[in-house]
């Protein structure tokens, strides 16, 4: 096994320098000071770049080629192995000039997407954008041709191994038709209800309080993770150094305490994957965006939407801001499963998430395959965010085309993650709930532990070392079905 | 100049990699989980490794011999060169393996100052010590068998290049001579005055309003850098980016302010560099860290122990604190320049300061030399504070040897820049205050920004293109002459 463990020691090294660059794109979000941007881009530039040539230095190849003939005894060793040729492939084929211009166009649409989105100015962020899908794509066509497949497809697989327009099309087809139907019923019967809206202001300060009283209850680590903000919140960093985000807003604070439950989510992930596969391919839960997306989304909808997690959260809300009618647990629940449509998709009820979602696949495919051009996008969003879900973002691009920081930030085909990783969220509750009946009736008293040692020991643990079908059908004992978050929405919407 | 133009590109890319490799450094004192020690130990070890390898590349020796031939024009590349070389010689002649090594033990022997000195606990403390010591001595006599220079002289030229052994001797025993005689005089005549202790507490968040509006008035530019809190305050970044800390207590005010101040001179430094240059060596203040210590002690005990400084500041200080008599100017300038022997070398007043720094310069000499060792210190300590400042610390190492970051950062030979620099600050001062005799005069109103101008353009804009002697002579038209702080202290302690 010498030339696996000499890729082990190669790869040892670049889950360092991937530390490093997750530190330095978090400084960047939260506590970078304006003027530094152009030294901040050149620098991650030179630091990508030497994780590139790192990567693509000729002895991995003949490494890779080799450890393959020494028959890894061990499962995870085989798993890792094929993960590292995989990395290895997809980056050789893009030379380190492209992989540092790339970079540098990513990190200055994203910086030009924080100004611009503000400004509401779509044709200042335009030519950042356009430059930065032309480099994504570019480098998705080399990779296209080393995995002879279609570009779209390998951009879905970076962040959703083992999905594709295929298999998505289906799922995504049956979303299409399933939620317009409920959604209606569920408008129509929410109709009755009396919302209590709270009054604030509410003081960011505590605001915190509250998300870090949630994160305890969830049992988010602190030893090795702390909360900040951003403008977008994110979850980022490395197991032993988990960092989320959230941001706040002084009129109301449930929307930044499920973002917080959402990253907690994510950080759970993270902090719970196997300590001694740490700088390891295969101890990475990033393999599989759709999974950690499962993870969050688990955590947010199923656990902190629902009325035993206000049980709990509600006396300690009271606590901080006051007494007031509206911070009783009922409305709290009531406020966090209300469902209208709107335009922002992070602050979308999730009943019509997922058209946010299907909106944005059928964007990103348009976009690759080239029948649609990206000048064109606010009249097609607009016309989309019509017919899905009939609102107008007409002149109103900041809160339409620009709301997200994914297309910025170069991450084409991410957006799919988010409802496959719904839909196998809502799958792997469905079995927890089974096996752990008991489960909200301890929460409502504030203890969550079943749910992290149960995700800890049936998601975290197996880190990258199982293909997404093969984790669910060991766990769920099926693979992946829509039905479950269907289900899932009939029960708590409709109380059938 | 296409080998001269080779060597920019690579100096460039280390530039960058220095960057990300201080803000990481800034993150952990900062930001960092304290889980997170381990994997952070090991991240930026590797990064050390790569840039020592970049820098100690085969083809880097080859280009300096030949950029040699190519007689540059222009006097900043010369220097540039220079530094380049020097750089490179000072990195070859040591292992990768032995660098890695060290910067882990530099990192392991930090964090384990943090908790044993918190403990008082020096016997805990005291392998990691050694072991830094050790590899940090190692690394100097390779350094000094290719400079032909005594290991001390090499850690001392690290950090203030221009001074050895041979020329600091004669100062520090000047100093040596007449401080005692100074501060016995000072004593005595502050004996009589009456001191009105601000009472607490004073809140952290006014405490760092106030902080910012003193690095307002000094014109610290917020849109290149912030300021945070760490155990031991210090300066870090580049010029785009400058990273403040200090750090407070609820019970008084005056130390976290101080410390403010001092970092702020630092930081101006920083933002006042050429832009031009900021990727070079000849663009780096770093090179001297006596032209750097010189602008922080310049800023901090010449203008913010100023009775014109506490003018400005006091109504702010009132306004933020609340009304009392003890936050009138006049009280805080005589709390500000109470002198007083004690333990802390950063909370000493700057009469007793060179001799704090004169028994670690003495320490450091004799540990280097061999004619002490890292066992016997506790007891060396205490007999020199007593000698030195009549104070012991027997039993209290956590005040004693233990008190500074330095020596557990790795950093033999820094001490001495804090007295060469603030020789260096006084002389600096003294030209300024005569072209600009109407400085204080403004700053009572909060017009600090002669100071500013002056310095950026006598001194920043100079970055490293100059030896401090050469410097010095064009500014203050002398070479470094101790009288000039000999003065001040006359002036504004004996008011003659």
């Amino acid at each position: 096994m010498k030339n696996y463990q000499q890729l082990k020691t190669i790869f040892k090294r670049l889950s360092h320098l991937t530390y490093i660059h997750r530190i330095m794109m978090w400084d960047e979000a939260v506590m970078m000071p304006i003027g530094a941007e152009e030294s901040r881009t050149n620098a991650v530039a030179t630091l990508s770049g030497l994780m590139h040539k790192t990567l693509t230095l000729k002895k991995v190849k003949k490494l890779i080629d080799n450890a393959k003939q020494e028959n890894l005894p061990d499962f995870w060793d085989k798993a890792n192995l094929a993960l590292m040729e995989k990395e290895y492939l997809k980056a050789v084929c893009v030379s380190p000039k492209l992989t540092e211009e790339l970079t540098i166009s990513r990190m200055a649409s994203e910086q030009a997407w924080r100004k611009y989105r503000e400004q509401n100015n779509w044709q200042g962020f335009l030519p950042y954008f356009e430059k930065t899908f032309r480099l994504a794509k570019e480098v998705a066509q080399r990779q296209a041709e080393v995995f002879h497949q279609d570009p779209y497809d390998v951009l879905i697989d970076q962040f959703s191994p083992g999905f594709n327009q295929k298999s998505i099309d289906p799922i995504f087809s049956g979303l299409k038709k399933s939620i317009p139907v409920l959604l209606q019923q569920i408008v129509e019967r929410q109709s009755t209800d009396k919302l209590n809206i709270p009054k604030g202001p509410f003081a960011i300060e505590k605001q915190k309080a509250l998300g870090m009283k949630a994160m305890e209850a969830l049992q988010f680590d602190f030893q090795h993770g702390r909360l900040d903000v951003s403008h977008h919140p994110f979850c980022s960093g490395i197991q032993t150094d988990v960092r989320i985000t959230t941001r706040y807003r002084e009129d109301e604070f449930l929307s930044s305490l499920e973002g917080i439950c959402h990253e907690t989510g994510h950080a759970l992930y993270e902090q719970g994957l196997p300590r001694n596969w740490m700088d390891q391919p295969v101890g990475q839960a990033g393999h599989s965006m759709t999974m950690h997306e499962s993870q969050s989304l688990l955590v947010e909808m199923q656990v902190c939407r629902s009325l035993p997690f206000f049980q709990h959260l509600a006396p300690i809300a009271q606590n901080l801001f006051g007494q007031q009618d509206a911070l009783v647990a009922e409305n709290l629940y009531k406020l966090s499963t209300r469902v209208k449509p709107g335009f922002i998709r992070v602050d979308a009820d999730e009943v019509t998430y997922p058209l946010h979602i299907i909106l944005r696949y059928e964007t990103e495919k348009n976009l690759v395959n080239g029948s649609l051009s990206i000048q064109d996008l606010p009249a097609w969003w607009d016309e989309h965010m019509q017919k899905y879900l009939g609102v107008t973002t007409l002149g109103n691009n900041k809160n339409g085309v620009m709301q997200d920081v994914h297309w910025p930030a170069g991450l084409f085909g991410y957006f799919p993650a988010y409802t496959l990783g719904r839909l196998v969220g809502a799958q792997l509750f469905a079995t927890f709930i089974k096996l752990h009946p008991d489960f909200f009736d301890k929460a409502k008293t504030g203890d969550f532990h079943l749910l992290k040692k149960w995700l800890n020991e049936n998601i975290h643990n197996h880190a990258s070392s199982l293909p997404t079908d093969d984790l669910m059908k060991k766990v769920t004992g099926e693979s992946l079905n829509p039905e479950y978050f269907i289900n899932h929405i009939k029960q708590r919407y409709l109380g059938r």
